[in-house]
């Protein structure tokens, strides 16, 4: 998917919504257990409730993982499930020496080696550029990169002082010689959303993908005032606050009923905000 | 596995060689490819040739993922295989918000979970503490923290200056209130041997995972003769130079034949700098 079909999909839905697909095992309604893959099947009934409201989906790797070959066989069906309206996004945050970069590529962007082919992957910044730009070597795939993320432990490196700026500042500069914004977005937590002004300042054009509204505490006006640029430049993510809305036989509605709710806040900032 | 034994383990062998089973479908022996599990087959007869000469493993798990739930079972039964007197590490390089580094916890380290039970896992420190400590939750198992990787993209953030130092000195500062030499090691690369002596006056206890030696450059010998400790606090990679001594029928032999050397070369070591 282009920045443009993103950017379109997002007007025509106006929503900027991406639901995480955080899904726990231990968490998912008692009915859905005695199904073969009950993994597959909370995402599927969660995506057929959501999919008029967001436009990307977002599964969380370390939950597939967590089960074995199993979990990988409920996320290969997961991916293989959404509609391709949507933008996949692998949220695995990845990033090793080059040669090892270029199998996680792999790993999530060439269905004939692992299953598996999303839009795009999360990226750790820490090993530079040759653990990043492999991801970047398969046509029209999106590397995630992290900059400012949403916990605690955020400060304890990305907000320590280097000659120009924080360290998140430094990411943000030195990667943008690494691909535009049509190849690149960051990861910005939105319970930093007063940090979102001045990144804008620094990567104007790039999407932002943006967790931690919902659960973790930020707030969506808030993200989309400071973080919102001409072509939106938004996915804000929300997981739990969707997925676990309701807990029963009723689960699909709740996520449906709190997907609308957020995308109905959205068309609202959409007016507002978009410039 | 405790440090102490890991220490014992060291000395009863002469030997501090960690040996990266960095499977590679596409490079194995052609007589191979006829397996059920070509991958497992390769690691089993390497870990059978190797077994002697070395004290740990470390499975690179973008090689296993890169094949999709396939590949997660190779790694399930090549850990399995491992003898339980060598330490394992997952070479995972993951870090995400607490919850979630929680499930990575479980994917490398309970086995009721995802059929894994490695000893130690790779994580990346740029999400901090709260992404770092939840591996540590699981009673005996280790954290290897990346320093300062082997990698040209190194350079770009890991020694960036910040108030007290390079960036990667600032990890292995602050991470040192995380966990004891009893729980973590680092990462930090071959061929990054001139700053080893500099990075034994910050963390002169703990263990290094030193990969780089063999195909990407880095000598034995000045990691050994800066990287070594009063208890060896050196566990020395060499992944391809072995694995890929040979590619014929007689592979297992060749990688025999390199893990003994490499094994000798440590004994006079061990005896030169040990101190």
């Amino acid at each position: 998917m282009t920045y443009e079909e993103l950017f379109s999909t997002i007007q025509q839905k106006k929503s900027y919504l991406c639901v995480g697909l955080d899904t726990d095992i231990r968490k998912i309604p008692s009915h859905l257990r005695q199904e073969a893959d009950p993994v597959f099947e909370f995402n599927r009934q969660v995506i057929d409730a959501t999919a008029d409201y967001c436009v990307a989906y977002k599964p969380n790797i370390a939950f597939y993982e967590a089960m074995g070959a199993r979990g990988w066989e409920s996320l290969q069906k997961t991916l293989e499930y959404m509609p391709n309206t949507h933008f996949s996004i692998a949220d695995a945050k990845r990033g090793d020496i080059g040669n090892t970069s270029g199998l996680y590529a792999r790993t999530f962007f060439d269905p004939a080696s692992s299953g598996l082919n999303f839009d795009s992957v999360t990226v750790a910044p820490y090993m530079g550029q040759d653990s990043v730009t492999p991801f970047l070597d398969i046509a029209g795939k999106w590397v995630i990169l992290l900059a400012l993320t949403s916990n605690a432990g955020s400060a304890d490196f990305q907000r320590l002082t280097t000659p120009e700026g924080a360290l998140y500042e430094q990411v943000l500069r030195t990667s943008q010689s690494w691909a535009g914004p049509d190849r690149m977005m960051y990861v910005v937590g939105a319970t930093q959303a007063s940090a979102l002004q001045h990144i804008r300042t620094l990567v104007p054009d790039h999407f932002l993908l943006v967790p931690g509204v919902g659960a973790q505490g930020g707030s969506l006006e808030e993200v989309s005032r400071y973080g919102m640029n001409s072509h939106c430049g938004l996915l804000v993510n929300a997981s739990r606050s969707i997925l676990y809305a309701g807990s029963g036989t009723d689960f699909a509605g709740k996520a449906r009923e709190e997907a609308r709710h957020m995308q109905q806040e959205m068309a609202t900032y959409l007016d507002k905000y978009l410039n």
